[in-house]
């Protein structure tokens, strides 16, 4: 089933990021779609992303958390204005606060799959939520704030 | 200036975290160190793991956050013992939960410092507080929340 991933509609240059850049060949390469109304990502642990032996590193969760949020965020924003993702111009977001529980170990050794729903759309701000499950058991969780900032924020 | 990393002290199964292990060759391999009741962490940006051009990504400052201030908790409850590190037992904690406030954006061409302190240290229970300096100016900051668990929760 081929599906539309949120990451594959953004600009060119944003398309880098460690934790979710389609053209980041050394990142974690997230993608996100929607199921309803939920977002969902898909992913399969790599062994060097390690906390101890077999279990994934709780910064690496948080990465996985933040990115997927953010992408949510950003694909939920272009739903709102009732716009196909790619269309211009970009809605850019970037991440304020970030929350994350770490409630169980999760293996290294099984895919991972995160659910995040948006619990507040306005302009300035969407705050979506988001649970990390392995082996069928719910093992981190997380909410982020998106922060909507000026096209060309990522531009030096 | 000879310091002592908590990191050198670990026992070496705990020494292969993406965020701080000193034998993941392919980590962040953070250096954490007491500087009077802070800890430091002193970090140079690497380019893959940018957000988008030139910008260190949210996910790696949550890493370096995490690891940094679960380093100085678990030296923290070795100097609430009065025992030296690498002394055994090793005292076993995990991040039960973190909370990160992203504030400004971090280039990824100056090196960055990590500031921690203990907020709150019990047995079973320690919260760590950390500051992210980049060029001088406060760029993120970030609270932990360290749980005590048995040891050998690190093995399979």
């Amino acid at each position: 089933m081929s599906r539309d991933f949120f990451q594959d509609f953004w600009p060119e240059e944003l398309t880098y990021c460690f934790g979710c850049g389609r053209n980041n060949k050394e990142g974690l390469q997230i993608k996100s779609y929607w199921e309803g109304e939920e977002a969902i990502c898909n992913w399969i642990p790599k062994d060097y992303l390690m906390a101890g032996k077999g279990i994934l590193c709780g910064g690496i969760i948080a990465t996985l958390i933040d990115c997927h949020c953010l992408n949510t965020a950003i694909a939920a924003a272009y739903k709102a204005e009732n716009r196909d993702l790619g269309t211009k111009p970009f809605l850019p977001y970037v991440t304020g606060e970030l929350q994350i529980k770490l409630i169980k170990p999760i293996s290294l050794d099984s895919p991972i799959t995160l659910q995040a729903k948006i619990d507040l759309l306005t302009k300035n701000k969407i705050i979506v939520s988001c649970l990390v499950f392995s082996e069928g058991i719910i093992c981190a969780q997380g909410i982020i704030i998106a922060i909507s900032v000026p096209i060309g924020f990522w531009k030096k």
